[in-house]
């Protein structure tokens, strides 16, 4: 198993520094007289075509620009993350929200879930039907609980499923949307295509344990078998796409991460399926600086859900961010805890892909200059990956889709590039 | 704040050596003649009425013996955790499958998971209804997922809830059980006090907004008030018996540990929250020893299911069991990294209880002796929580009710004991 750097030192595509651009409108001034933020976002580790790259980098760019002017109007890390994932759960192009993968019964179930870096609190949905905006539930939730209790002493739920869930958001004011209109012509049409694609696997494993019984197990025998294998394989080739699942990170201007994540879950699952976006630690974290941890960290993943829960991938890599060099941590932690992780044992292909920062505030500065450092990074084992970021002092957000180098094996090799960003002003 | 120690050297209750006892009848063998294999389980950290204990320790007992008789059979550290968990859900007096608690709705939803040492696989379910036996939808999700991957190459699912659960339950041989059948005279009657306490709580809430809107805040203006308020605590003090979730922890002969989970929730619970008997990390942790730990360790939960997620406890004291001293790195997880968790801050009363155990093969002993050292420790900031456990050489369980001494304060204190078990005989 080999290593795959795409970016070899680790540093690409850094933001210039913050304060060389000119002072933004509509902001609420930080300290120093300039609003101060950043933004990354992920429209899913899969497969993104060519064709459609134009498609996830619009919407990767709507969403941070969404976060920007959330952060600029002086909203905290928490309201711009919910206000980047929205738009990224309207796009039709993404697996979450509208234009979900459709699940066995032709049903969409959302799973999503948010974490506020400053309180630690989280909120999650898990098999949600009917909802738009999953995040908004999960956003909700966290807001209620960090109320305090219920009457008579009652803890307040963190993480609601199905029809529960549902209700539990319409009667916190969030409205239905009937699952027809979440559904796209493209899932519509994913999910007939993933029909066909079962029918056929299951049609090849019948004749096969038909051709065992009657053990006539010669090549010759499987000839007609090998030509349904085939179309399998070329379907498969065609619907890579299907883990597309979103996720957005930020810091606002007091240094304070969240971090939040959506998704429509694994195309043809079980209905009540659940996956990592759903799960705490799993799907995204988000944990202030404190007396024990110098940086400030947040984290969004996307893949296989169930590999991304098993490896616990969210809250490791959030640990391991707190090693001196960002990179190799981010590095070893894919290869040791994700590709090889013991949980994993017997995977032979482990697919995901993380967004992760982390920011501390600069003591090289002179006093007079108050700056946030953000170290930003991607790393993917998929084929591909699309991101976005985006600081309150640029004027649009750069895109990008980062693929595996040719030649490399999806689940089994890495691609992983990042950037640093410096936010803050003179107090001049 | 307190550390509560009922056990100064936190080593009481040991078991006799393994070898001490005859060899049992129908034993698989072990390499030097005896089956062994150790179980310990818990009937819920909450509040255990003195009235109550002979059923609750009664339940324990059975549950023990039930792994036990696993174990003698050869069955593997899995079988023997679902065995013994499926009779603590089947006892009327738990809060789980059968007797549970029920919800806002009047309906009962539960949370399962099942965690195997030997494969790290996790099988879970949340807010199940109609299926008496949750642990036994996790177990088969574990065993489903070890099979390897679905028709065209999908994943299988380890996390499954509410209606989705129930059907594929259903399709994989376990029989629905009517809902009406699970519900108790006594959780019925749970409910109908839960239900009138939360209206006069509701009321006492109502009553205090008019009278601030009103600018009347004095004393006199709050003697109604306050006897709601009195009734309330009263109430309070005759309903802490919530929190019963069950759990096992089990070695096996060869050394696998596993450990489940299983809870109806918190009483009066909002329809589709999912607590952490659930959650991966939060309800039971299951890790045979490898190259970077040397001892095997299985975990079960018990307590305030967010309170337990947030600080996914589980996975917190099974790491921490690789330390020197078990005793004290539990104690200092449960004093650190959950009463006095910063995922917990503002939280003035956190309450959960954890069994743990961890073992290795014993090094000390000479070349002809095969011997498994298991330590096993209870602790819990909760007023009480009810314990067995026996080796499979043992011809009946112990239990024991664990309570805080006199004048501790439940949910700032806690306490913790334990005890150590060799397994193992001399191949003469």
């Amino acid at each position: 198993m080999e290593n795959t750097l795409s970016s070899a030192e680790g540093r690409q595509d850094s933001l210039p520094p913050a304060n060389s651009g000119s002072p933004p409108h509509n902001s609420i001034p930080s300290a120093e007289g300039k609003a101060v933020g950043f933004v990354l976002v992920h429209a899913g580790a899969g497969y993104h075509s060519e064709s459609k790259a134009k498609e996830y980098k619009h919407v990767c760019k709507r969403a941070c620009q969404k976060a920007v002017d959330r952060l600029k109007a002086g909203a905290q890390a928490v309201e711009a993350v919910t206000a980047a994932l929205i738009e990224l759960e309207d796009s039709p192009f993404t697996n979450a929200g509208m234009g979900s993968n459709l699940n066995l019964l032709g049903e969409i179930e959302c799973d999503a879930s948010i974490m506020d870096g400053k309180t630690l609190h989280y909120g999650a949905v898990g098999a949600l039907s009917g909802i738009k905006n999953p995040v908004l539930v999960a956003r909700t939730l966290l807001s209620e609980a960090q109320k305090g209790k219920l009457s008579a002493g009652r803890i307040p739920p963190c993480f609601l499923v199905g029809k529960g869930a549902q209700q539990w958001a319409e009667s916190h004011g969030i409205p239905p949307c009937p699952s027809e209109k979440m559904a796209t012509k493209f899932s519509m049409s994913a999910y007939k295509r993933n029909k066909r694609k079962m029918e056929l696997a299951e049609k090849v494993e019948t004749e096969r344990c038909q051709v065992k019984r009657g053990r006539q197990s010669n090549d010759s025998d499987l000839g007609s078998l090998g030509e349904v294998k085939g179309m399998v394989a070329d379907e498969e080739e065609n619907d890579s796409a299907c883990l597309d699942t979103v996720g957005v990170i930020v810091v606002d201007q007091e240094g304070n991460v969240a971090a939040a994540v959506s998704s429509g879950g694994l195309a043809m699952k079980h209905p009540g399926r659940v996956g990592q976006a759903a799960l705490f630690g799993c799907g995204c974290w988000a944990q202030n600086s404190c007396n024990a941890n110098p940086y400030s960290t947040a984290v969004s993943t996307s893949g296989c859900g169930e590999h991304l829960m098993r490896t616990m991938l969210a809250r490791e890599c959030s640990s391991a961010l707190q090693a001196e060099d960002a990179h190799q941590a981010l590095l070893e932690t894919m290869q040791n805890k994700f590709i090889s992780s013991s949980f994993l044992a017997g995977e032979d292909c482990v697919l995901g892909g993380v967004i992760v920062l982390r920011c501390c505030r600069c003591v090289e500065t002179s006093p007079d200059i108050q700056e946030l450092l953000v170290e930003f990074l991607w790393s993917h084992t998929t084929e591909s990956m699309c991101v976005g970021y985006m600081s309150a002092q640029d004027s649009k957000a750069k895109t990008h889709i980062s693929r595996l180098p040719p030649g490399a094996v999806a689940g089994q090799s890495l691609a992983i590039e990042g950037g640093v960003c410096r936010l803050g002003s003179k107090s001049d």
